[in-house]
């Protein structure tokens, strides 16, 4: 964001401008500004830091620097460990002392800091701030609130997570699909959309929500080329863009990260070097809110994220955090400030970690996809697709070779509609033959957000989304063993529901 | 909570009624209920354990079973320490395998039974369920958004603490302040409220909002006798009552909890036994929903807490955590469970904390009144109030007395208000004069619900609340050399405010 930006708190939802901050604030502010520095503070209800119960924290972890690839040893028993402390009385990088003290709703000035100090070493943005959070869930649906009033549309892929699209449906805001391929959202199609907009029905969409790495449910990842013309497509329609980056640091067939022998010190910017640029790196008009987690790259019971966004919506953000759950947990600012610090891993450990890591995910793309080409696809009733990062696959299941697959006209004089299909009927079936079979995956129509409801009027002619959810959400985050057989029984299932049950189960 | 209870579901507003669960679920409970034993789950995203950098969390605690008084001792720094151990691989209490893992909004079983426990051996309340919170702020926006529609009116105590109250006005809630005397609300004028509501300005309050100890911020505990009869006027009127009870376990003036040495391990019943009866524990409607936190004995960082309520708020509150912030973090839900386990304090442990805690603010309490007396009352310019629990005294300030105090007579011809002062112009004059003297308590402004307001015809004539704020709210929770110098500076303050500079700076 630069000096010339626009504004754009015509996009607060009337909630997030109504919203009061404590009143409590307005005192504060008049007592520092009046510079007094022996001020008897008798005014908050703050227990003593003398009383918190916590000499020390320790946390036991991978000790990273003296394995190159830790991940795989750490996960066999074989890696040294290494103990981050946080101390209430003694040195340490947040004291905690701080820590476990009420605290501003950005999060503690240390752990923003440290925070801050990641997100301008990877993504390098223009002047944003950072907001603390709970985990992209807690960030998503606060920007949600902050974003949406009653009526509005937001745009999101053709297929996306139901825990986080649900969650505003509640309070009336609809989605709007964005046609996908294997690379994810189309820009063009969600122009169209944009272009043909119908007025009469409500406002024009002023939301985008992405998942640009590893699409939760898809797997696919979006190009850069794809993400220059996304965000001008939001510069033309003035459109917010919420970048919900999971799985950022997951992302495969990167080159080897090498540390020359002369290059010591270097190793966390050969890593960044290899990720793909984030949109959030191209707003020079702070349209984008970004939203960073732990979960998958530590841990999801870290329970701590980040949003990087404009100030304004940083502090309408703080605001709404502080009428709400308030600032995160000190532990996990503890530790993530212990961890990034000179004591702990520092940057380059963790780098190394996240190198490691990916790679470690890679190996299970790599042999689920080996074990599909085994079991599955000899089949011919199913395909899938090579994900660039993150942790699931979408297959697709060719009903149209079923023998029950039905294709009915479209009702006379509808040139607008395609012909209905029963691809759900029997999507939903073959997901009862995967659970009598032992293998569970995630059915699309769950994913589904309708692309061309009554809103949109451009002409042409649209197959709707519930004749085109021939897909599955499948993970490669568990283990081999699970893997192995998770394909495998997928690969019968295919078979005997296409083709009938087994002989010998016939006789 | 009995099988008779009535059905509260109309409490639910709008958007509570059309929160959808994550339908990914309804797919695992068919799973589940098939009773099959060796699924390959490749359904859900969740990193494998093996991969959360994690081996142990360590928590150094004070060692409260070898002193009997341990909070002096441990903020002298003479008190032994124990520690607490969380795992991933090696036995304890909650494992970091499953605390580290994605799970249910309520929180994670083995934490949950822990504060089903608990709660069950303070409250004993009829049939109720426990739902994990971020801390006390998280658990009331909660309840404010799973029971307020926009429109409605909520009651609560005619001062109350602003960071709440604030919360639900942003989306359309409206308060209606009951009024206190020095025992808290008075239950006859919350009655009176009900009686005398006009319908014409919409639907009359369903929900009270209450902190029944310790109340923030006038410092006043309701008696047994008044619980009762707000129970019974929440039953006549059909309403909702959100128990905010954060200094439940500061209750002072009781007295000591002894041993005899025939009577091990009944230190906890012993001391549970001096704890006044939650409303909670009264409920056999199943119409409190009771907040309780770790914030005030523990420490604010921990963001940690619970809502006991009856189960169908239970599953609304659930839905919402997943999709909101999810269930909450696993460091502190760690800490809990191995706390109250075998290997931690156990129950017994965590009341010799409770006790000496709470016998360490009442002697704070009692210095701060000793100073008053000493150094504020002999102005004849205010007075303060004995607190039974919690952190704040109320001090009352006689404004009276003040050479430009006015009062006006009110409007003719209109009967129901009584005279306008110019109270809150002082307050705030005065608020001046104590940051000018280095002392910082909050004006009784900031705390003030409207208790009169126009939807209410009872033909009384009221006192405006404006020229009621009479009072400041000052803290107990600081050091002793906190409150010597600031208890100094107040009465210091009030006389040069009341009687002008001092001679020395007048000549």
């Amino acid at each position: 964001m630069t000096s010339s930006s626009p504004d754009l708190s015509h996009h607060l939802s009337g909630e997030a401008r109504e919203r009061l901050p404590n009143p409590m604030k307005v005192i504060w502010r008049r007592v520092n500004s009046s510079g007094r520095i022996d001020v008897a503070n008798m005014a908050n209800g703050d227990p003593h830091h003398s009383l918190y119960p916590f000499k020390q924290l320790m946390f036991e972890v991978p000790s990273v620097a003296e394995e190159p690839d830790p991940v795989p040893a750490w996960r066999t028993g074989n890696c040294p460990t290494q103990f981050f402390h946080s101390y209430k009385d003694e040195p340490c990088a947040l004291s905690l002392r701080n820590a476990f003290q009420y605290t501003h709703g950005a999060g503690l000035p240390e752990c923003q800091k440290t925070l801050t100090d990641l997100t301008q070493f990877f993504y390098a943005p223009p002047d944003h701030a950072i907001t603390l959070t709970l985990g992209n869930s807690d960030g998503i649906t606060k920007l949600f609130r902050l974003l949406g009033e009653r009526g509005d549309h937001f745009l999101t892929d053709e297929f996306s997570f139901p825990g986080m699209t649900n969650a505003p449906l509640s309070y009336g805001i609809k989605w709007v699909g964005v046609k996908m391929d294997a690379g994810g959202m189309i820009p063009e199609e969600m122009e169209k959309i944009l272009q043909n907009w119908n007025e009469a029905s409500g406002r024009r969409p002023h939301v985008l929500y992405i998942i640009p790495v590893g699409q939760n449910p898809t797997g696919t990842t979006l190009s850069l080329e794809r993400r220059q013309k996304i965000y001008a497509i939001a510069q033309k329609w003035d459109l917010i863009i919420i970048e919900d980056d999971p799985y950022y640091f997951i992302q495969f067939d990167q080159p080897p990260v090498e540390t020359p022998s002369d290059d010591q010190g270097n190793y966390s910017k050969r890593f960044a070097k290899s990720l793909i640029p984030t949109i959030l790196s191209m707003d020079t008009d702070g349209r984008v809110l970004r939203i960073d987690s732990f979960s998958k790259i530590i841990a999801p019971g870290m329970r701590l994220g980040w949003i990087t966004s404009n100030r304004m919506f940083h502090d309408k953000l703080v605001t709404y955090t502080d009428s709400g759950p308030q600032h995160p947990h000190a532990f996990g600012q503890a530790f993530v400030t212990e961890m990034l610090s000179e004591k702990g891993w520092q940057m380059d450990g963790f780098c190394r970690w996240l190198q490691s890591l990916r790679l470690d995910y890679q190996r299970r793309r790599d042999f689920l996809l080996e074990v599909f080409r085994r079991e599955v696809e000899p089949t011919g009733y199913a395909s899938v697709n090579v994900p660039e990062g993150g942790m699931f696959v979408w297959i697709e299941v060719y009903f149209e070779r079923h023998p029950r697959y039905r294709s009915e006209p479209p009702v006379a004089g509808s040139s607008t509609v395609a012909p209905r299909t029963n691809v759900e009927v029997l999507l939903l079936e073959l997901l009862e033959k995967f659970i009598e079979l032992d293998v569970v995956i995630m059915p699309s129509v769950l994913f589904a957000i309708e692309e061309h409801p009554r809103w949109i009027d451009d002409g042409a002619r649209h197959v709707p989304i519930r004749d085109r959810t021939r897909f599955y959400r499948a993970t490669f985050a568990g283990t081999e063993e699970t893997i192995e057989k998770g394909m495998t029984r997928l690969g019968r299932a295919l078979r005997e529901f296409f083709d009938g049950p087994p002989l010998t189960s016939r006789l």
